[in-house]
């Protein structure tokens, strides 16, 4: 299996960028096929040893800036890592498609160069929040900032489908996020979206879940639309940059502080671990003909090794074509046609 | 100046909330009034020396439970703890309410009793959020799942003036919660209530900020709907909870580390200290005709105790009266009326 990696991207440079898909390539034991300005990637290769991996790198010089409209960035600019790889994909020259850029440069030209999934209404990125023992899936992450119901049933649908085929959850559990547990509650989108989701097929339904019940990880997959799923996620990771600076100021107020701090080091550093999103590190968006991962723009090595392993599981895990499949029978019979024949 | 608490409130029952208050009128110098089941606080009253301090107990034995529509319930209850402590305020009895009860009561019966301020639309619940070197307003907190953009504009203005004038913050910087910084980002309500908040009277707008920023203290209020602010304030009660318990655990896996941990016990008091919520508990109810201060159901004694600071500061501030002024200088002209002479 060979995964495109968007080189390019990212708010660290492509050294970070290849160092980490070199390290997930031997870890997964994948073939790369890395994208961007080919000096530059030749450049951080030549830093490494990368006797037995399978590595191509296709040349992409242009490049998308943040200030662009997206969609028209990805047509108007078909050299650009992003477009190139997404070819790739396409074309069948990569089984899936890796990248820390420009996340709806990413997002518009996986529309355009792979589409929709028949019967899905609006593609969703699915990531994932740290949880006690384990970690809780949310979705929507920013894509579609104003769905409609029915979409976060689909959103719903297709959670279940990419945790229980990429992470082997059985019978995964999804929460609707609201402002309180009773059905009553939630502002008028939750409240039209529960009986719904009530009585979708090809999901476990627990109900609604308040913000604490996501690090709480009482249900397996979070449904919500896309501005308050980007609003949790920051807010999480912003509760946590407090803490740490916080603990780490209070435990460095004296020598004698300082000095057991630093004996505890270890303790701190499996926190870290254990916590940061970067140890999951990829959240797929979901709905489209292929596996697109998409990566935090301050993604370090170890979250990008970590995306191409979350890339190669929805692959083996088929997740696309088992989405394609849900939603075929869940679609209105078709309608005789008047010129069919 | 006398502050109604609503004895009967809470998560912990009237023992706690008797003796957060007795601390809180010792801290800041104010008389109380406590309602709900009088031989119950009188007990819980037993418990403490009173010397020097000034209580009225009114009894209010009729209960509202959880699950009681709000406004009827205060309706069909008179005798209720927040119905009595409410008419307490109305008739001058006392300066302000505190109270840890059911929320949805004390809003449907603050409404009721004292009424909204001319020219408020929707009254807000505005909290406090730790941030890097101080707090971050945020409102509101739950009051209206779904707000019109003029609403969120209003919402700008009372916690404006309310961290002016109960906290003493001097021209304070207003931001509006979106999924980026962008003018262009948002959902429909934050892309139609940034214009909004531009040309918006009596207020500071910086701009659009992300969930991250409300701990960074980027700005000094944050607005946001009633849904996504409740979501994000228990997002990071939830992501705080699941830091402690993930520190606990590694920090205490051997016993060498236990015993580390526990001589940097004071530390780690400090940044609990620091962080929570109860050392400034208390959430102001904006766009009443009066001080009404709700605190979260789990609230400890200290938490009480430093609402009713929080109340105090509010009075004194006249934040209700400044609501006013502003709300009156925006209201269009009066328009004669045929029945006016």
């Amino acid at each position: 299996m060979r995964i495109a990696v968007d080189a390019a991207g990212g708010d660290h440079g492509p050294a970070v960028i290849v160092t980490g898909a070199l390290e997930g390539a031997r870890r997964f034991g994948v073939a790369l096929l890395l994208t961007g300005d080919e000096p530059v990637i030749r450049q951080a290769l030549a830093e490494h040893d990368v006797t037995g991996l399978d590595i191509l790198v296709v040349d992409a010089p242009e490049v998308i800036d943040g200030h662009e409209q997206p969609a028209q960035a990805v047509r108007r600019k078909p050299r650009s890592a992003i477009a190139v790889a997404l070819d790739a994909v396409r074309d069948g020259r990569a089984a899936a498609f890796v990248s820390a850029g420009n996340s709806g440069a990413v997002m518009a030209g996986a529309l355009l160069k792979l589409g929709r999934i028949r019967g899905v209404d609006r593609p969703a990125i699915a990531g994932y929040l740290p949880a006690i023992g384990g970690m809780t899936l949310v979705l929507d992450m920013g894509a579609v900032t104003d769905p409609r119901p029915s979409h976060l049933v689909q959103f719903a649908q297709m959670g279940s489908i990419y945790i229980e085929r990429a992470f082997g959850v059985a019978d995964p559990k999804v929460g609707l996020l609201s402002n309180g547990e009773e059905p009553s509650k939630g502002n008028q989108l939750v409240q039209e979206t529960f009986p719904l989701l009530t009585a979708a097929p090809g999901i476990h339904f627990y109900g609604n879940v308040e913000g604490n019940d996501i690090t709480r990880g009482v249900v397996d997959v979070v449904v919500t639309d896309g501005f308050t799923g980007n609003v949790a996620l920051k807010v999480a990771e912003g509760a946590a940059s407090l803490i740490n600076a916080t603990v780490r100021r209070r435990l460095t107020s004296s020598w004698r502080r300082t000095m057991l701090a630093a004996l505890l080091r270890p303790a701190f550093e499996e926190v870290r671990k254990e916590l940061d999103y970067a140890e999951q590190g990829g959240a797929p968006l979901l709905g489209i003909n292929g596996v697109v991962i998409i990566s935090h723009g301050r993604s370090n090595e170890r979250a990008i090794a970590s995306a191409i392993g979350v890339a190669k599981r929805s692959v083996e895990g088929e997740v696309p074509g088992t989405i394609a499949r849900l939603m075929a029978t869940l679609e209105p019979a078709p309608q005789p046609s008047a010129a069919a024949g």
